[in-house]
């Protein structure tokens, strides 16, 4: 249990007038918890009370040993048994958190509504029946992406660390790039190249979109043999320490057309002023608009059809993780919010061009985790 | 959509007494339609009247092109877009199919615990409310569990098949094996050759274990040397034409000692009486007692801590794809219901063995889907 963590929240709870907040096996728990583990088919919720005492854990008797081993007595654990079912277990959890509302007034949960399943909540629900008292729920997800958004130190490492894993497998990635080859292939030999690199996953599925597809900002990688005059994006994701890279780069299989070449040279100039942009108590909105600017004076507005990036930390979804960079996110941003920044223009006929990096706003600026070059690579084809 | 399997559905719905279902992308969702879409952040939901009346679908503007297709005219679309929001389209859905219980008593709406997310629960109480119309939730699980038991000629064919793709890449996999290769390693190479076999996907992630890790059934692939004496055990799956495989053979790196021979043979004899007592009408209690006499008899109980096999087909779990063959499971199974047999021995000092084969019911007995050879292999160390 990260003590500071757990103290934020526990403010956070009192201040949005929560009783406590039942977490899944998620980033949230990750986060306060270091605990990684995964939502499975058996019932396993984190219990936080608002009032600060000890957190207990329900959770299947399998895994019991490693969270034990990871909490001490920071928390009290609840375990059960295929064959007993977690019922029971349950039952005292619910108990020991929300008990003194047996009776009196309904008990304000926070709960992810992105995470929970149905599943845990009629369990939920039925537990505090059980126990004499009413729950109302109440989506957490804001207040736990809020909590999230700003990243410390050792944080900061790590998605640094796996920029640079991520960079190294990149490299080797476009090294492969042969005519003939297809995107699946590709994308399977950079998601390989990640893992070799020292990457403990990919944050998501590497995606190869080349030629004609990557018009489509919205295609999966298919069997189609890369040809001479493609365009090829390459969009892919290391998890290292938890946390998440995420980049794009686009290359060309043999010389491109001038059409090509221009767009190539929009978009990265919208990058490149994107982050130019990046510095304390700027908004989301901002940095898009500075990105999206460049291209819709150069006449490619309709065809940039995506926000200019979202938050980027234990997961790569805007969700979870805030920032969103895009019309309307109006919080003024701080040092140590991380997120990519990722323009792109697609049109058919021509090719796809997106450039993506990862930054982080530092004190005075911005500070970069992924620096491979961004000069449009030609492959003899 | 399905005809046939619609119209077991409605059957189905109508004999609990329900109004409709409300399916998330899920496996049941492909079942009944062929569309294999995965669950997003996005809401989207598929809506099933009890009545007959044309199912329609709500879903991102992005996904309607490839579901347009699919469908035809056998579904309406009621599409939304990141800058409408969901709501809209969800209004209407409800509004189409439970719109008749407006004012009246609740509608009864099957959905999925164990795959919607609070996040669909909560915006289809809001999508009702707003319609006037109240709904009760039931847990449509089993219903879509029971219906999907019985596999029929082309499902049995893609199982045969996705098994015949899982064996050549098992076969790469043994022989690939060396002394100071790891578990992660060994479990890479695995997932990639059942890819290059020509796989849409494993059906989980192939999972190694060796020498004192082998003796822990619920061990994570790590980073531990093979060394002369281990056992070695690879359980691993693969996806073809949506149908799922899944095999364990377990091989020795070296000259194994006399206890894990005679173990070896405990666990086999328990796999060949576990496939030899299967027939029509056998339950899933009295499979895992054929198997599990054999190794209790042997004096190895204590050490078969998990089922002997859980049911097969668009999934690996039983909790969508019945049945489990444990103690309780007593209902008489049909000619057409696939499953996987699979005792274990787990002793901390020796190792472990499990030997899994995937069967489906016949007629007259059973038919293997998986023949790879059973006998003990012995690898040079």
């Amino acid at each position: 249990m990260n003590v500071e963590r757990l103290n934020r929240l526990l403010s956070g709870l009192n201040s949005l007038g929560l009783d406590g907040i039942v977490l899944m096996p998620s980033s949230n728990l990750r986060y306060l918890t270091g605990i990684g583990f995964h939502p499975s088919k058996r019932l396993a919720l984190t219990f936080v009370s608002a009032d600060g005492r000890t957190p207990c854990l329900v959770l299947p008797a399998l895994e019991a040993a490693g969270v034990r081993a990871a909490f001490g007595t920071s928390a009290e654990l609840f375990t059960w048994t295929d064959a007993e079912g977690p019922a029971q277990a349950l039952h005292r959890a619910v108990a020991r958190t929300f008990g003194a509302h047996s009776g009196t007034r309904s008990a304000h949960i926070g709960i992810e509504y992105t995470t929970m399943r149905v599943m845990e909540l009629r369990a939920l629900e039925m537990a505090a029946l059980a126990n004499g008292c009413a729950v109302e729920t109440i989506d957490a997800t804001p207040l736990m992406a809020a909590m999230r958004m700003v990243k410390d130190e050792d944080e900061q490492a790590a998605m640094a660390e796996s920029a640079r894993i991520l960079e190294a497998a990149l490299r080797n990635t476009i090294e492969h790039i042969r005519p003939g080859m297809t995107e699946r292939q590709l994308a399977r030999f950079c998601s390989n190249a990640i893992l070799a690199a020292g990457a403990e996953g990919e944050s998501f599925d590497a995606f190869v979109a080349a030629g004609p597809n990557s018009a489509n900002p919205h295609h999966s990688s298919n069997d189609r043999p890369f040809e001479a005059g493609d365009l090829i994006i390459i969009d892919c994701g290391a998890v290292y320490g938890g946390y998440a890279s995420d980049i794009t780069r686009t290359v060309a299989l043999g010389e491109p057309g001038e059409l090509a070449r221009r767009v190539y040279a929009t978009v990265l100039a919208a990058n490149t002023a994107g982050r130019a942009a990046v510095r304390p108590n700027i908004t989301g909105e901002q940095i898009d608009q500075a990105a999206r600017s460049i291209i819709t004076d150069a006449g490619y507005g309709d065809y940039f059809p995506h926000r200019t990036g979202h938050g980027l930390g234990l997961e790569v979804h805007p969700c979870h993780e805030p920032p969103d960079l895009v019309a309307g996110s109006t919080t003024p941003l701080n040092p140590g919010t991380t997120f990519t920044i990722e323009p792109g223009v697609y049109i058919e006929g021509v090719g796809g061009v997106r450039i993506e990096d990862d930054v982080v706003i530092t004190r005075d600026g911005y500070k970069s985790f992924t620096s491979f070059d961004r000069e449009l690579v030609v492959l003899s084809a």
